[in-house]
């Protein structure tokens, strides 16, 4: 017998047929003698349909209102999914993040789990019933209702499974797995088995986008094992997990690109200490989530410093790269919108040489160029043309060996679900 | 300054604009100087929208789960009307039912309010904000949502004006008071400017959909003064209060009429000690809510017993009475749901002798048959056939004094909002 939480996101209880699905697949899995958990995400585009209604009303209204709003996304959800497992006969209890003590800071919309009080799960699960948890919500010590923001679903339900001591985390969504490279640019990605939290943490935190990097990363802190699956088959996908010696330790595990981020350089800034200081502190004031940071060599006394941002914090960061460029006396500044990032992951990059030195070997061959770099002891990324990027790709996924045999003909679009 | 909880139906939230218009009311009611507690109910159709959800899913939902579900509806709406609000520049927070403690019994989809916790109210409305609560919903001591069933909104209001001590209970819907009779059937109905809880709940109780029964019956038990009007226009409604020497004391307060009735008579059922007890226990037992029962005179040692009940109920009715005439050796028994009860209802009843008798007479002067009467010390009603009820209702206006001068034209349908 196992304990397993399972976590649907929004494709997957989009309508009241999917719901039965869920509902008939949970059942299944408890008949066949496990324990299990459901957290689920709001029905399809609920979630965006409440933010229409309130952006009727307010172009920016007040946090903890727009959580009171959201929360009730999921709350539909799991009400209509225990009717669904109760009228096939099982017993059922539902949830709301509340109700099943996820407990979260007062940071509205954006909240982080401080613990959470797994009793009541525990009960029922003693009880006989399946239990269904309202994912992306918690709420605060004085019972404000908090949201968890992007990808709080996953998280709600790894934080559960690490609550209740799960043997397994299945995360389902609407695609089966993590792949070698992102199937739409790579016909011969191949599904990965088995990966390790670091692995993966890489490949969520440079493009991956099936699995969430805070879901992977709770996971790792509470040794939580992760099963990213399909909703739509019966097909295993891909378990994440501690690296241990009998995990098959493939040099390079994969590929992935991002074509999300800008690159801003201030030219001609005075080279002496406390300059990147001034930058990236004023950047990080102004929320300014920076990823790659280059600062090339002097010259007469000035240097010159690049950096990637994501597109979405572009407004925020020119109007921050603005002031601060003023303050320093920088001669220019300038922003490049087309650039995408290619990143090779593996772990065994530690221990096997000249793996960076292949990497731009094939980029080269491809006729790509490079124009930032940077590394991690288990990640290379460079940042290229965003019209060069699926060149790039396929050039690297050739080049490492991990074309599949076959083309995979049957991927869905492989974006993952939201919260 | 005057503390002032009002309560907006569904149709006066139904969309974002008409929350807008709810918004700037309630800053209004403010800026003339009040405190201002609104409790409102799910927009429009929404509440059908998950019901009819809950129906795919399953015939017989579990009833906590239809709580978790319906219980959504009012939390949309107290975060859309917060936001407004706060758009508009004024401080404001919302409080789900279980966050604000309307404690109630675990009587899920018509639980009953134990106690209400109101101390978060006061609290807000202390840091000079205006409080939005979600109507219709509650919770129990170990933290199950529960609904109140219908009229639930209504009833939140009052128990929430009487939790905080309010001066007044405003509850706007989309008709602008109570008539002396439903302005559909008589044009010339006048709205009623004040009225005693005895005398409307007489009137709820026999066909006034305005108010709900309930929400009446908690105002007079804690003294909360309501005031029902529309949400359309600054017209004042009507005023229900305890009677007092200063109320303008009609005779007649006003004409009512029901048709959600049947009448089921039971034929020779023996006259012996008991046999209503057996009857109406059954019935009670089978949870049908017998309104009037008349029994008629003995002939040869046997009876006949009539009674009404809502149309609603006819089905587990029907199923008590068969077994109940069995057990009884009853000769037969019938069921006629093409009857009407038609009600006259005024304080000025108990003083003034000879209202029954002019009651009969206009009757029948209008040619319509009386089939059962029942009385209290303010009220008479009469099970007549459905397809007089129009033209009794239109007499009984008329010979009772009650016509305006003028037909109102602007009256809406009455039937009043649900929840």
């Amino acid at each position: 017998m196992a304990l397993v939480v399972t976590k649907f996101g929004g494709t997957s209880v989009a309508d009241t047929e999917r719901i039965m699905s869920v509902a008939r697949r949970l059942i299944a899995r408890e008949e066949a003698g496990d324990q299990v958990v459901a957290v689920v995400s709001a029905m399809g585009d609920v979630t965006d349909e409440l933010l229409v209604k309130a952006a009727e009303i307010s172009p920016s209204p007040p946090e903890r209102e727009m959580d009171m709003l959201l929360a009730t996304g999921e709350q539909v959800t799991i009400a209509l999914l225990a009717m669904a497992i109760h009228s096939l006969g099982h017993e059922v209890i539902s949830f709301t993040g509340s109700q099943v003590g996820i407990m979260t800071d007062a940071g509205h919309t954006k909240a982080k789990i401080t613990e959470i009080r797994a009793d009541r799960v525990r009960r029922a699960l003693d009880e006989g019933r399946i239990v269904i948890i309202a994912g992306f919500q918690g709420v605060t010590e004085d019972g404000q209702i908090t949201t968890l923001g992007r990808g709080g679903s996953d998280t709600t339900a790894v934080a559960i499974a690490a609550g209740i001591g799960a043997d397994v985390c299945e995360l389902y969504s609407d695609v089966d797995g993590v792949y070698t490279a992102d199937p739409r640019v790579v016909p011969r990605a191949r599904k990965i088995d088995v990966i390790s939290y670091e692995e993966m943490l890489e490949m969520a935190a440079t493009g991956a986008r099936v699995l969430q990097l805070r879901a992977v990363e709770f996971a790792r802190n509470h040794g939580v094992v992760i099963h990213s699956r399909s909703s739509f088959n019966d097909v295993p996908g891909t378990v994440v997990k501690e690296a241990d010696s009998t995990m098959e330790q493939a040099i390079i595990s994969g590929v992935t690109h991002d074509t999300s981020e800008a690159k801003i350089t201030i030219r001609d800034v005075p080279d002496v200490p406390g300059v990147a200081a001034v930058v990236f502190g004023q950047l990080a004031e102004s929320h300014v989530n920076v990823d790659m940071i280059i600062q090339n060599v002097s010259e007469r006394g000035t240097t010159d410093i690049s950096f990637t941002a994501p597109i979405e914090d572009l407004v925020r960061a020119r109007r921050a790269t603005e002031a601060v460029a003023a303050e320093l006396g920088a001669r220019e500044w300038s922003v490049d919108e087309s650039i995408a990032k290619v990143s090779l992951v593996g772990a065994g990059m530690k221990t096997h040489p000249g793996v960076a030195a292949q990497m731009f070997r094939a980029l080269a061959d491809a006729g790509v160029n490079l124009d930032m770099i940077s590394t991690s002891s288990i990640r290379i990324s460079c940042v290229i043309s965003a019209d060069e990027v699926e060149r790039a790709v396929r050039a690297l996924h050739e080049s490492f060996g991990l074309d599949s045999d076959e083309v995979s003909a049957e991927v869905s679009p492989g974006c993952g679900e939201e919260a």
